[in-house]
């Protein structure tokens, strides 16, 4: 849970505010009731704070969600749940961007242009399993890493939105 | 509290392992008890988990312990306390590496040659005192910025050890 607070942090939280053109999928295969796919919009969130806790209740309360199994419900303005798995969330994705495999065999993140709509994919603490790998590779993502070190996903999220904020700026 | 967890985080968390090289220096200069600066050295420090919640308390252990005036203690391995403030700090670190201010205003961090032993200065999510910065400017500091954007501290020090990780592999 702690890893995907931190990744929430790291995609939305700026100094003086939130990201609102950043949104976040949380794919969670583990667990009970899995799977649920928590997803969040910069555009709409609130009550997102800094901190590990208050963003631990946000997914907590999502997940506590009764869901029924053919659509996403709202738990809190800008989080949304839904039964979804990683292979649901990539088809609902299909067309909405491009997908960018962040990995530590791929091209510099520092020279790649980045597309009008990027679909960065992550895993958390661990690999993709094979399975969602090739999923993923059927759509042939471009692949980039964001340094020589490897790092925590939440890590990696901040030097993407760093790469993108230059980018941005120029 | 929890923006110094992220900040020691950020500091030495990789995906396996510690940055032993790296060293921390959380100068508390409010509350009670205050100035106590909380030491943390990557090349010893046990017990330090990615998770705010667990880094809170390391922190807290050492800000319960009983303190000298003059000198600092051993709280838990690789973790040290004493009862310095801000002035103390900068005056202990005098002829130890090159101060560099983090600052919005200051130069790209690429293109940045980083010095042999770079001691980065940067306030939590406020900036330094007036009286603070007088004494880190008497210093002559570097300045450097790490993007177009203001960000939190943790996320300024994950850019600023990926950008040094970048200048070591080459």
């Amino acid at each position: 849970m702690d890893i995907l607070c931190r990744c929430i942090n790291s995609c939305f939280v700026l100094s003086h505010g939130i990201r609102g053109g950043s949104e976040i999928y949380l794919v969670l295969e583990g667990g009970d009731c899995a799977p649920k796919t928590v997803r969040i919009e910069g555009s709409s969130v609130r009550y997102l704070n800094p901190d590990e806790r208050s963003t631990a209740s946000l997914i907590r309360n999502a997940c506590l969600k009764k869901i029924p199994a053919s659509r996403e419900v709202v738990s809190s303005p800008g989080v949304f749940v839904s039964a979804r798995g990683f292979a649901d969330v990539l088809s609902d994705l299909d067309g909405k961007g491009t997908f960018v495999y962040l990995r530590e065999d791929g091209a510099d993140i520092r020279g790649y242009g980045f597309p009008e709509d990027p679909i960065f994919v992550l895993g958390d603490n661990q690999d993709l399993e094979p399975e969602e790998e090739d999923l993923l590779l059927a759509r042939n993502p471009d692949r980039i890493r964001v340094g020589p070190v490897s790092l925590h996903a939440d890590h990696c999220m901040v030097l993407v939105n760093n790469e993108m904020d230059r980018a941005g700026a120029e």
